[in-house]
């Protein structure tokens, strides 16, 4: 049994604490009960794009390529920005054009994108001045997910023309390269932006401040309670400690500068 | 393809650490696994009724009006209160008789409702003295989800025997209301019980002890850190900091008292 | 309308703040979206492969008993570690054997286990070394859902090999029992290692340190704060203080010692 609806994805900074998620999927249960919905995180700290775009851009290409992801991190809600919905080889995302498909723009080719002026697909009676999320972007994903095309919800826009973060470089060097810490997970893995691509045909250590971590295949080549340096699930190098907790070791935060080194 | 089943939403203050949730949503799959379940929250604070009313009446409303709403915070188990379910136009919902209802019960028109005494319709074996969400209300809500009427579930009820929370008013002034602060959300705003009906005609301004605080269409109106009143997306009157944390900001908390004055 | 996929349960130490758990569930729905999932918890402690082992032998047992249960707690990803699946006549189990199915194994017969050998069944490309549920456990799931007799996933293993956890024992004495705290709950709740079985003919009371604490058959027989002793709704000897914290009150932790004496 195929189900005929496509599958709808929320990645917000609602938390879970209070109903607000819960009112986007009864939106969308109301204008049709048989949309599967998953949830990505609503744990997004508030507000915070970069994190959010992080986080959608290394979870998408998991799902079906025919997804709708829906994802509300939304401080200039009731402003200027633009609301948009952009169709790639990689799904649909429904989201405020404020930066965070950053990562998402970075390794998908957009189709097409519309600016969400067409009222026909919101929720009646007219928006909320503070919630996008139930009375916009929750209805045009259910109807997306309906099979939609996306033309219809607004006006063409160019591609070129939704904003992007300025995220932090990888500058490759002679012996390897210089990034930063991108992430750090509820393990205290510390994720950096320095891509596999750079180390995974040598050996190679990490080194932090003064503190060189020698590489391993998988946290358990090395004593519990080992620094380690390694190749994370989502393919950049990660920082962890076997059976512990980096960052606290370390002390690390977001934008800690780590090095790679090939031997 | 339309599910022939209702959807069953589900409200408690178990959390999500232990599987106290997952327990109910077994039991409810058990007896129907084509039922599509939706989480509104678990995280209301423990044994706090007042909260788990105010958050169901907030979000019921964006469901399909057949859904089946189980909300349990049930401090009385296993004791002498009732166990009910009602119908209404705005769904089912089954839960403790413990005022955990009452919000909902003012705003919509109750159908019918039982007090849930037929154990053809509970778990087997005998229910835990401790866990009825389980036992009691999951399983009656998979059979309300089936197509079962409540009329069957138990004896009929007189809905004004319901009971209701004492809850703090909003009262109407010369020159506006005095409410006061019925929620605060994870962003820190302050969620008053002053109805948008009372302001949205014309300006006006919100007042906390002497402060004054001007009035905005959205967040973004003001500049960062500036604190705003706005009407929030559920139609009550809000107290907010723009990019900010407005409870942090006024030492604000529950019942704390909110003036608002129309020019 | 019977689904004609069986449903999968996930139980992990991901939490939902980021977006492990979304991957897992992404891959499944990528295998077969008609596919549902319903999260047990994810807020294990980080690699506490006890508190798993309890929280899943605590409630699979309500759900279908064709579920599919993924459970991953994994400190040992990626080395000498089998992966495993078991069918037994409570539901099919995929998991790493590290001890996570201690709890299951002691309740229900195993028909058949297999060690997760045969790659056709993983996510392509090779699986990451550092997360086996994405890439492992989780397209394993979702065949096994979808009907595949986990005989084909690899060798057949003798369910005696697999790993069982040393637990604290509950020792039979001339008057009662002396056993332990196995768990907290998230109200403070003692949840002790003493079977229902001990207890449930005879007036009893249950005794921590020099502190005797009578036995109740619920919560709210005793006056608020007051300290209780009654069978919880899993069927373990428990101590709850009535509408309070019994763990702060007693100042208890995992493996406090508690007596239970039958009069």
């Amino acid at each position: 049994m195929q189900k005929e609806t496509r599958m709808v994805a929320l990645l917000t900074d609602f938390g879970l604490r209070d109903p607000y998620v819960a009112a986007m999927k009864g939106v969308i249960a109301s204008i049709d009960r048989t949309v599967t919905m998953v949830d990505l995180t609503h744990d997004i700290p508030a507000q915070d794009i970069a994190a959010a775009s992080f986080h959608l851009a290394s979870v998408y290409a998991y799902f079906p390529c025919d997804t709708v992801f829906v994802s509300v991190v939304d401080p200039g809600v009731g402003g200027t920005r633009r609301a948009v919905a952009i169709a790639t080889e990689g799904g649909y995302f429904v989201a405020p054009d404020n930066g965070i498909l950053t990562g998402v723009l970075s390794q998908v080719q957009t189709v097409q994108a519309v600016n969400l002026t067409n009222s026909a697909y919101w929720r009646v009676p007219v928006p909320s001045h503070t919630f996008h999320g139930r009375d916009i972007f929750a209805p045009v994903a259910a109807h997306v997910a309906r099979g939609t095309e996306i033309d219809v919800l607004g006006d063409a826009i160019t591609p070129d023309t939704l904003i992007k973060l300025p995220l932090k470089s990888c500058i490759a060097t002679a012996h390897g390269a210089i990034g930063a810490v991108q992430y750090c997970d509820r393990f205290g893995n510390l994720i950096t932006n320095i891509p596999a691509a750079i180390v995974q045909d040598g050996k190679w250590s990490a080194q932090i401040g003064t503190l060189s971590i020698p590489s391993v295949q998988t946290y358990s080549d090395r004593q519990i309670g080992d620094l380690v340096a390694l190749i994370g699930s989502e393919g950049w190098v990660e920082i962890a400690v076997n059976c512990g907790n980096a960052k606290e070791t370390l002390q690390a935060e977001l934008g800690t500068i780590v090095e790679v080194a090939i031997r």
